[in-house]
């Protein structure tokens, strides 16, 4: 499993992914799942996966190869279409293109088995920093005011928190926090899904990279965290008025 | 979908339940998914369904007519078992045998369908009050001291907050509480757990039914609780340490 946050803010965008794959919860292995693309002040593209890894792997490698200035077979490249729409729609048809392959001629089951679902976010020069969510079919949606965020892998355990607290207007600290309240409450439930964490935040408009940070076992904020959580969470209960049982 | 919370305390158990079920999310229905049998004195039996309604439904109607004092076909009763853990052992028992009947040869993907998994608590006279957890095949876990609540159904959304905030020390009015709010997490995910929802408190040695409620749109504390948790939340997320970006 996996699990994968993309926030869009007034401000800019947050993504944070676990490194856990499994194959059976005796076979399980750190694989980063946050990849970037970047022409510094043109554009910035962070791409995030859940799903087979084959697949994932598979649709990356292929995005960098078709990227490289030395690839001349003509298809489209990610550092050169020129919107995050473009950019969302080669990335989908890449996935596509991956699953189809992967697939062959076993039919819908293998197709099943061989799915991924994307999150992936940025800003192209001359549009505005873009946030969606592709699917293995290869088509997407795109985040919007009333659903700022995405999530994909192991989701449900880690969706109150951003539901509840989480709006578009927060700094990006304050929205970085709920998403490791977010993370811990998944990675507390769901052995498949571990530690480290891979965090980037893009700043709108700056088209480059900006803070990227591995959030490891024994990261001394993350730990405060976790252990803060259950307190403040018991103190939130404590806030709510009081449950009557001997009222009508 | 359904969701249901077993809660064992030091002083009693708490039960509660949706009662939503639905064929599709254009056929939706309210069906009570908690039952009970009482002997005042002697014991008291709560039992919270998921699953197949046609098997749970199966399940309830055999309970209770192998309880009626008319029958005399040698089934053992669930009024008449000498333990909580006979009690656990029956209900089972009937569980498989409804799924099994159900089934006929159609084999394990029929199984799965008609499948269905209970909670069951109570106590009778002579032991203490303890909390199941039954499983299509019949078999079943039971609560610790560790692990002292079940969930079944739809268990994701609400189970953070019950690992946070529960401890099998607390007053009934705040398990309650807590119950509620993994409630209201999961009714604000998932369109196929609904309202009302039906509360029952047992308390140890009573052996007899303790308050039942049931708590319906607009229920103005379950209404003031959910408003106030948005809140409470942001407040508990602002009470622990700022993130900081810009440290190494």
């Amino acid at each position: 499993m996996t699990y994968c946050v993309g926030l869009k803010l007034k401000h800019g965008l947050v993504f944070m992914s676990d490194t856990r794959t499994n194959a059976g919860v005796d076979n399980i292995s750190v694989f980063r799942k946050m990849f970037h693309w970047e022409a510094t002040g043109e554009r910035c593209i962070t791409l995030m996966t859940a799903g087979n890894l084959a697949t994932t792997q598979a649709v990356v490698s292929l995005l960098n190869e078709r990227a490289l200035p030395a690839e001349e077979r003509g298809s489209p490249s990610i550092l050169q279409v020129p919107s995050m729409y473009q950019v969302a729609k080669l990335v989908g048809e890449t996935l596509q293109e991956v699953i189809r392959d992967q697939t062959g001629d076993a039919g819908p089951n293998a197709e099943s088995a061989f799915s991924a679902t994307l999150i992936l976010g940025g800003q192209v020069k001359g549009g505005e920093s873009r946030l969606f969510m592709i699917y293995p079919e290869g088509n997407f949606v795109e985040a919007s005011e009333e659903t700022p965020f995405f999530q994909i892998g192991e989701t449900k355990y880690g969706k109150p928190i951003i539901v509840r607290a989480f709006s578009t207007d927060m700094t990006f600290e304050d929205a970085i926090k709920i998403t490791m309240l977010s993370f811990d409450s998944t990675l507390k439930a769901n052995l498949s899904v571990g530690l480290p964490l891979d965090l980037h935040v893009y700043k709108n408009d700056s088209l480059r990279l900006g803070t990227q940070r591995r959030i490891d076992q024994g990261d001394s904020y993350f730990e405060a965290l976790s252990l803060g959580w259950g307190e403040a969470l018991k103190n939130a209960v404590q806030d709510l008025p009081p449950y009557r049982l001997d009222d009508t």
